[in-house]
């Protein structure tokens, strides 16, 4: 019992220690963290912008006309959608690439909005370029039962941009498939974070009631 | 200096204290977690078991002859997706679904594959979903430019099944939009377990050199 007064010092020296042990390499961590995914996180931003501004500037810039008559991406309901995503994916990357490139700690507010978002981006155009190959495919081939002419015989040129431009979204897809994964990353290893606290002062109880 | 003896043993008890209570806390953590979010993924995952084979049953039987033509789901490309994702989806659910709901503790392999595997079955859905709306959209509207008519006008109920099908893979795709964020979730919030152990070993250090 005359141990008390010495492992309740002991206790508090502890308690000093085990904060800044903890401080620093929470720090070290998401230095290290940060700096790698930042730099990966940024870049896997960037190239959605410029891909998707290139898959939008060949889509709008697609139009023939020719002895069969004229067909432009506004014809086809899927061209118009992959049209409008790109141009939401190229707006948000831009927009996402400013906080993240910024050198400020991130906080849990700022995680749930990129995570919800990046998520919603991924689904937007995976599904817009999904949508448009299957229309593509249809223009290639054309459909028997449904009497659909193969378009692209006669629009050769116009179904090659289409093409492209799909190609192009895919790897923008590609990217916020990543990108995503990196923010869910980000997101949920935070909340361990919680328990971590909680441990320490199970630490200390213990040590005080010892 | 006579304290140091007191300091050295007392560090060892507090080792166990330690130990053991992070022991238990986890064990809780773990306990509670896993009870809910157990719960809520097997629901999630017997779901898509339901929807997909029903929408794979309506597409499977979808045929229609009168006097325009015959039409079949097999004549569409998107169609024959639609019906092989909701197979894969039917599949891997059951699949997954027994390994969730056994109450073995989950392991750093098996977090990794069903996180991957979520993530492509959420993709390839969600794709094989959005091009059938498409060629619905085009069986419905018809289109002026590539001269494809409106087949629904001549094959109602077939454009009908095809409808229905398509909504409920929708809804299989929203409890795979869930479940992939539970498997992320599950997976990344494991990614500090290693952290918490360098921490506590930090702390047995600094008492033991106090």
């Amino acid at each position: 019992m005359e141990e008390g007064g010495a492992v309740l010092q002991n206790s508090r020296s502890d308690k000093h220690l085990i904060g800044g042990g903890e401080g620093r390499r929470h720090e070290e961590f998401e230095g290290n963290d940060n700096s790698v995914l930042r730099v990966v996180e940024t870049l896997l931003r960037l190239f959605p912008i410029v891909l998707s501004v290139t898959a939008l500037i060949i889509m709008l810039k697609n139009s023939e006309e020719n002895e069969h008559g004229s067909v432009s991406y506004t014809d086809l309901s899927a061209f118009r959608y992959l049209v409008q995503a790109n141009g939401i994916c190229a707006g948000y990357s831009l927009f996402s690439v400013v906080f993240v490139a910024l050198p400020r700690l991130s906080s849990m507010p700022r995680n749930w909005t990129f995570f919800l978002l990046d998520q919603v981006l991924t689904y937007l155009i995976l599904a817009a370029g999904a949508a448009s190959m299957e229309v593509l495919y249809l223009a290639e081939k054309g459909n028997a039962a449904t009497t659909w002419s193969s378009a692209c015989g006669a629009f050769g040129p116009f179904c090659h941009k289409v093409t492209a431009s799909i190609a192009i979204t895919f790897v923008a897809v590609i990217c916020y498939v990543f990108l995503s994964l990196i923010s869910s990353y980000k997101l949920f290893t935070k909340y361990d974070a919680p328990d971590i606290t909680n441990i320490s002062k199970a630490v200390h109880i213990a040590a005080f009631h010892a």
